[in-house]
């Protein structure tokens, strides 16, 4: 019943509700109920929020960082929008009662939210249900012909989810603590509700303990951060209604523990941070006793920092090479009766987490760790499917799912928003065992981040895994999900996120000019590589110390200019066109076909644009193509397949990434000559 | 001597050193020497700066700043770039000896850089000369086509005056710390040295007093800065070698004060923090004793806060209406044989500067102050022009100039550039007397500024101000300066100054769209009204409480695309345009013309456009009619008188201002009407 009540009112939403209110919501994660009505309330100067009910600090604050946000949006001055007396408040915000002092999984989120002209209301159970509400207002307020405004809107909402993460790694790349806050204010946004922090890498360790100083002190290149500063961190993330769940990877992925602490180590060292990126030999080493102890002091230090009931031990990819080296590792084993590696490593797992529950929490690991003999309240982060989360829920064991997720693979937002935790074989789970599916996680891997541009890594897609996880099953239309992306993104600027921000700056230093309109013509059009073909492609390995100044760094992992130019080519070639749509394709076909010789003026002047020349002038060759193909199509001539054979090469030889970019206008382009000529495309060469 | 050395170094930096070199050093403000040689200095990972001679941590973080600053332009990972010893390094660093604790007035601040393609040395007396010579070499960093680099070049420099500031007055809009920290930032860029901090006004008093806190509980509406937070900005600047000078504006401008102590006022009260602009009746009354004991306890304690040798006490627009109301000041002034109202003041500053003094400072007051009972070490800040610094240094008195560098006024840069303040009666002082006139101060008063939108009015102006007061008083090629003006412009972006970066989502609220390139094409050719016309032109009465987010909030002070457009038309006009000069004007007319349709979409959707209108529909007209007269020039037709008439007609009325607003493509379009029809334009209605 509810699913088909959501259908009709997402129609209503994007239809348009009545002749006064003309423009679609751009709320994203969409609510699981929302009924437009008549009307709007208008934001003004006067505007002013009420607590009735409970009400506490953690609230208060909500309270005034939803003004501050509300005043950021609007360009209102600091004393106007005020907390009042709920009876006068234009806004009265109702909780039942307190969220928990530490926040818990599963804690009640829903809220209803009812605006008309003359006031809202915003009920919930706890602040918690407040703070999404909230959100869910401030991505309702608009620029109207009155004035800013509200629709008068009735939304019942609850996440679908209760794990909804995203995992930052400031291992690999020290990422500081105001830009961790940035995107949790992001985060909060769209009701993510998880900060998952993977403080611990073969490239650097970055968080103080103070029982094992040497920890940080030699495996951090003094890039990390403090208890104080973990602390804050937290306290923003509660206040903002996230839990912080910590990671620290073991046993591999552990190089940098083992710089101050080599007797961890399975081999004899001695270590250095690692520069390089990949998976190493070093781990702990598991069958010594002073491992646990040293584990068992850390662990119980860091239990004490973060509140959170669920603690991370990572536990992925171990590739047991310093294990099958070490003599008295292979006794052990063999005593043991551990007959692999993986047996080696699920005793280390069994072990640790007996340390992890002495300390009051609960563990988390990845895929790897699933081995029958750990208890059933652990939880499985999964990168490698849906197919593993079913499996382990059959188990009985909890799982959140990554796979899909990963942010730092440059995919489109759509393919992360087609990845459904619950579907594949966890599809076909009972609806027990699909209770056991928490949610997921969005992972923000960082061999090529900078505090420059891991914004611009993780926003806006991000979004549309939190709707994901968020909003009901079947809100899946790619379009409306596009659509409301580009407003939330727009959003998030008011937060300080520099996904859109940096991209001039970044362009300007590459052209070593003020004028990039040419350079920002080519890279509009350009997307990094996907997957890992980073490190396939890279002429010079990359490093930790590599500058992340290049192209590549200032591309956007999705181009708006080329989900738009495909959509204008698809209308035009199922014949949906008009002359302006035609118009258009043709602007950009010349724009893109002339870009290459005023990037030339700038050539010469930066050898960071020496690397994309060839694909510039693939950019001008694809573009004439396209002009080509389109005067055939005006004058209602069929294009000679010979030509068409000969566009068709062209196209290829542009589809071959270059200086680590793809050149994405082409499958369109592709389709102009297909249309032009009647001769369809050679098949692409198989993907190794 | 060093003047013709300079011109020809002028000369030889904007025509091109060499082949290698082409590109114009972007220097402002420009040294006193210059001398470009051959090759360039490669700055990449392996990058590393010494200290020689004298190390203190003040010259410690200035290397760590300039390391940050310079990995922030080339995107350098925070591991490279690295501080080694001086005997490796790339840049040396070499400082004779200490700065003062607290910096002072007049305190060496010259440097010498000597760049080669195999290294750099800085000398300097101490940090604040280095401090100075490695903006200078931030400045010189160039994107090349072999890497960033410096390019080979000697220089000496030292300041023209030792007084250089900026004002901001966070009275009439609070101002947060980090707001101020940022154009901190922006000052130390282009070398200026003294932060004035205009603390009080009618509209806020906005520092913590703990001898008097109802000055701040009562007169600021908690937007106030604690003591520390106040200690910590003076730290702040003290590191980029930035002295801070406190005002707190007295007997006038002092309404805020009188809400927590009444009795300090000349009237029976009660008083209320003002909330609208303008010069109001509330003063001192300085015929009390208690008036100056109170004084005395508040500037007993701001003295011993801010560690500045110099202590502002304001002094202006007194309008003498509260002292002519109350009988008891008309008794005293009569007892004391004050006759007017000036003298009463100038009795109160006398009292006020044995205070000042007693507390080990030096005064420093608006132009008002000086009258001759006043010691000789006081300092005169004149608003009122070089004729009244002239007549003070007669007097022996010393002075800053403020006349001609009100930021608030929205003048263009080049009219802020053309005042010096040793011109008109300065300019003929006697070689002693000049001594006296110690620099000036930008001044940004805060009517209509929110910490949204303050950057755009201070920057980039203000360096071009900067330059004044810092280069050789022959530096004054305008064409130069805008060319410099626009590279340092962007350079500020890398520092988090957002005169640039705010433009875009103030037009976004504006449109309440994403899409604004309309708004943007029509925002671009406007500047907000001049002088003090906003008032003037008010249709409702602005206040402190005005949101600042319409279209002239938003409008840039000078519009960069009009300059270049004009600058287009002269070409034409001169007969020096090609027939690219000429497709460009097209172009931007043809823009200029459909852009009011294009506006239109928005407007139904926008109560912020809605008074932008009726200038959009004069931007249509106007442009139709230069595409007229381009059309008569390029026919080689003479245009008709009757037409020219008409035209002339039309481009008076877009002439007139409108919301607030001017559209400045007028000029450039009546000239073309002049030069398509030979006729002259009517002269300008007469200036109110």
């Amino acid at each position: 019943m509810r699913a088909i009540l959501v259908i009709l009112i997402l129609c209503s939403v994007f239809v348009s509700a009545s002749a006064s209110e003309p423009r679609p919501l751009s709320l994203m994660p969409m609510p699981a109920e929302v009924q437009t009505k008549t009307g709007q309330l208008l934001i003004d100067t006067s505007f002013t929020v009420g607590i009735s009910g409970h009400s506490d600090l953690q609230l208060q604050r909500a309270v005034e960082r939803f003004l501050d946000n509300l005043r950021r949006q609007t360009g209102m001055p600091p004393l106007d929008m005020k907390v009042t007396d709920a009876a006068q408040a234009k806004l009265v915000v109702h909780s039942e009662h307190a969220s928990k002092a530490a926040q818990e999984l599963g804690e009640d989120e829903s809220y209803s939210l009812e605006v008309s002209p003359s006031g809202a209301k915003l009920d919930a159970a706890t602040p918690l249900g407040i703070m999404r509400g909230l959100e869910t207002f401030l991505q309702l307020v608009q620029t109207t012909s009155d004035g800013f405004a509200v629709p008068a809107i009735a939304i019942r909402d609850q996440p679908r989810f209760p794990w909804r993460g995203l995992m930052i790694d400031v291992g690999r790349h020290f990422i500081p603590l105001d830009v961790l806050k940035r995107n949790l204010d992001g985060m909060a946004a769209v009701k993510l509700n998880v900060f998952h922090w993977h403080l611990s890498e073969n490239q650097g360790f970055r968080i103080e303990s103070k029982k094992f100083p040497k920890l940080q002190e030699m495996g951090s290149d003094g890039l990390y951060y403090t208890q104080d500063e973990v602390r804050d961190l937290i306290a923003y993330a509660h206040d903002r209604g996230i839990r912080v769940v910590p990671e620290f990877d073991m046993p591999g992925h552990s190089t940098a523990w083992f710089i101050g602490y080599p007797e961890l180590a399975s081999g004899p060292g001695p270590y250095q941070i690692e520069r390089k990126w990949g998976v190493f030999d070093p781990a702990m080493d598991p069958t010594r006793e002073r491992t646990y102890k040293f584990l068992d002091g850390f662990i119980g230090e860091m239990s004490q920092l973060f509140p959170d009931q669920y603690f991370h031990i990572g536990g992925d990819e171990v590739n047991g090479k310093q294990w099958d080296a070490n003599p008295n590792i292979q006794a052990f084993m063999r005593a043991h009766g551990l007959k692999t590696n993986q047996d080696l490593q699920a005793y280390f797992n069994t072990r640790v987490q007996k340390i992890v529950s002495k300390h009051g929490k609960t563990m988390v690991g990845w895929d790897e760790i699933l081995r029958p003999d750990l208890p059933k309240d652990i939880v499985v982060q999964s990168w490698r499917g849906q197919d593993s989360l079913a499996a382990a829920a059959k188990q009985g064991y909890r799982g959140i799912l990554s796979f899909g997720y990963y942010v730092d693979l440059m995919w489109p937002a759509s393919r992360h928003y087609a990845v459904d935790p619950v579907s594949d074989a966890a599809a076909n789970l009972s609806p027990d065992e699909k209770k056991l599916i928490l949610g997921g996680e969005a992972c923000m891997w960082s061999e090529y981040v900078s505090p420059e541009n891991i914004d611009s890594r993780i926003w806006p897609r991000t979004a549309a895994i939190a709707e994901r996880l968020w909003s009901p099953q079947n809100v899946t239309e790619v379009n409306s999900m596009y659509q409301r992306l580009a407003e939330v993104s727009r959003r998030l600027d008011w937060l300080g996120l520099t996904h859109n921000a940096s991209y001039g700056p970044m362009l300007r230093r590459i052209a070593g000019s003020n004028d990039i309109s040419a350079l920002r013509t080519f890279t509009d059009v350009v997307e990094p590589v996907k997957d890992y073909s980073r490190e396939e492609l890279a002429v010079v390995e990359a490093t930790s110390l590599s500058p992340l100044n290049r192209v590549i760094d200032a591309a956007r992992p999705e181009s708006a200019t080329v989900r738009h130019f495909a959509s204008l080519v698809d209308a035009l070639i199922a014949g949906h066109a008009d002359s302006e749509v035609e118009q258009e394709i043709k602007a950009l076909l010349m724009l893109w076909r002339d870009n290459q010789s005023n990037l030339q003026v700038l050539e010469g002047q930066s050898f960071l644009l020496k690397e994309i020349v060839p694909l510039s002038q693939d950019l001008t060759a694809v573009a004439t193509t396209g002009m080509q193909a389109l005067s055939y199509m005006e004058r209602g001539e069929h294009a000679p397949a010979a030509w068409a054979t000969e566009q068709f090469a062209v196209l290829e030889e542009a589809q071959k990434p270059k200086a680590q970019l793809l050149l994405m206008v082409v499958p369109s382009l592709q389709k102009l000559v297909e249309a032009s000529s009647g001769q369809k495309a050679p098949p692409p060469p198989p993907e190794k």
